[in-house]
This record gives structure tokens, C-alpha cells and sequence, in this order.
């Protein structure tokens, strides 16, 4: 099993900062310089890095991405949840950040989002830090 | 040259489940545990991960992108194909998923699909995987 | 810090061939046979590959973006520039190519592009290529 991460999401659309415990991982594995994956094994949930100062920003995201691929369109997938799925593939299932002296070189203003798109659920996510 | 495999897509718009393709390579490379990119080398092609349980989940998908990217939407560029590039950028060029015991940690859902923008062609994509 | 590389912008949406930029820092880092990711450290820019021989693929991506996530949409967070936050997620915050003999393994159309969402302003990117 690769290094996993519990994540509760608590609304059918909800980005949550994860970033602190992405970091946790990349302290516990002891890499110094090198990169960090973080990888989303679900496929109504993604990640994404964004600003994480004003919680508008993160709102006005998901306002956004329901405006654009709204719950019900005329979808053919019978689960009720196309929607999620497509929103999933527009952020994406991983994100990259370097690590550089046991830290994600993160922007000043990043954070690291996990993307629910079909909550609220319990989810996961994995970390894979290695130095390079 | 990065190894390389070869995909037929049979549609303007298609999404190819090409995950088994992945898989071999990873094996052939003889890597256990450490990551594995999957990369396209096309301009007017992406990858995604998905659902490839239900079929209705890649048409509503490519459907969706229709909609949001139509063909003939007042583009200057005059190859007829500005949508394929815009979709392209909207999946990404790239895909990056872990590796444990010789095998894609993918979730129970998840495979990867080839996202061919102006098809039908003959295409190909670049498979990294490493230890690590 | 990790290897930077700045960028100067010219519009509020501008697309910045950063590909040679790239090329020349895995050169200088002596990487071989590997990969190269390619990280943009701000929350209003991101960074995508597509076509670069006709720049109408770059304008027709642009005025893509600025219609389906106009600048003025009725957003809450008051700096704004959501719909720059907004764009960057759709286009992300990095990239990952492969590098042989040297050279970025970038298909014959394929360049790296910065994508600038709220300048013109003086922005960076950090490069992080290694062997594996």
C-alpha cells in the first residue's frame, strides 16, 4: 500500500486543505530535496493547488465549475453523478510540488486542495515523496 | 526514444481505455515501487483518468466537452482544430500514477484514457516509470 | 531554493513560450535520461502544452477561457481576479516531460507554455529535472 491519507468531505462539492498533512508525509519519509505526488485514487474527486488565504476563492471555483457542468444535463451515466466525474478530469487526479529542506516549495499564497465532487464521503489520497 | 506505444483511435472525439498498455510497460521495465508517467506527445490529444466501468461516463465526458468547446466557434486558427488544442489543455499533456509491488496503484474505478482531440488517427504516447 | 527561472508577462491573459528556458536549465543540470517538471509557485498563472507554431492556437485558447470564466461573473472574493484563481486550476500548476539525450522529449508542435492569468506582471517558475 502506498502512504495513505484520510480525508472527510463534508458538502457534494467541498475543496479541502490538505496541505498540512501532505507536508506531515514528506517530514515522516524524510526526503530533503526532491518531489511530492499527490494522487487522488477516486473518480469523483480530484486535487488542485490554489490560493487558500480568502475562502471566496475556493467558492467561487466551485460556483463556477457547477455552472459549467451543472448536476443534471442530459448525462447517460445512470448513477446521477456524471457531473462529478467531469468535473474530476477538468482539475485533474495528482499534483507535482518540489520539496526542497523537508519542505513543498509552495507558493506563498498555494495550498493544496482535495476536490470533492460527490460528498460528502469519506476519501483518501496518496503521498509519494522521493529525493531526486 | 522514450518508450513508446501506439494507439488507433476510431472517432473525431474518443476516449481510449489504455491502461493494460501501461501496465506492460511498467512490468517490462521491472519496476516495483516508484511512479510512472504517462506522457502524449500530440498537441490536439490529452490523457485523463476516469471511470471505465460504465461506457456513459467517457460519452457524457466527451459530450460535455462538445458543448463547452464546440468545433466551429469562431477560432482564427484556420486548421479547423482550435477546439482539439483548447481540450487538450483542458485534460493535460499528462498523467502521473504510483507504482507498489509492480503494479499500477490505481483506484477501483480508475483507468487511464487516451484522449484523442481530432481524430480518427494513428497516435502515441511515451510510458516513464521508475523506482524510486 | 529551487532552480528559478523568471518570466515577464505583457497582457492580463498572455500564453509565454517558456520552452527554451526550460531546455537550458535541464542542460545546465547535466540531466540525461529522465524527467523534468516544470512548477509555477503563483495561484493567478499556471502552466500548459500545446501548439506553438501558429500563435492563432495560443489567441483562440485565450478568448476559450475568457468566455466560459469571464472576469466579472459575479464572484465573491473582492480582489477581483477569481476568475484568474479559476483559470489556473483548468490549466494547473505544473507540467512533467521527459527528458532523452538531453533534450526535452516534446513532440514536433509541442512547447511549454506559461499561462499568465492577472498581469502583465514579473512572475517565476521553478524547474526541477533529474535523472531516473
Amino acid at each position: 500500500m502506498p502512504i495513505t491519507v484520510s480525508v472527510k468531505t463534508t458538502e457534494r462539492i467541498d475543496m479541502v486543505d490538505i496541505t498540512r498533512f501532505v507536508q506531515q508525509e514528506v517530514l515522516k519519509a524524510g526526503v530533503t530535496d526532491g518531489l511530492c505526488v499527490v494522487y487522488v485514487p477516486h473518480t469523483t474527486a480530484g486535487v488542485t493547488i490554489n490560493e487558500g488565504a480568502d475562502p471566496a476563492v475556493c467558492s467561487d471555483m466551485i460556483a463556477k465549475l457547477k455552472e459549467l457542468v451543472p448536476p443534471n444535463d442530459g448525462y447517460r451515466h445512470m448513477e446521477g453523478n456524471s457531473d462529478s466525474h467531469i468535473k474530476t478530469s477538468l482539475m485533474g487526479s495528482s499534483v507535482t510540488v518540489l520539496v526542497e529542506g523537508g519542505r513543498l516549495a509552495l507558493g506563498a499564497w498555494q495550498k493544496i486542495f482535495y476536490c470533492e465532487f460527490d460528498g460528502p464521503r469519506s476519501r483518501k489520497f496518496f503521498v509519494k515523496a522521493f529525493n531526486c
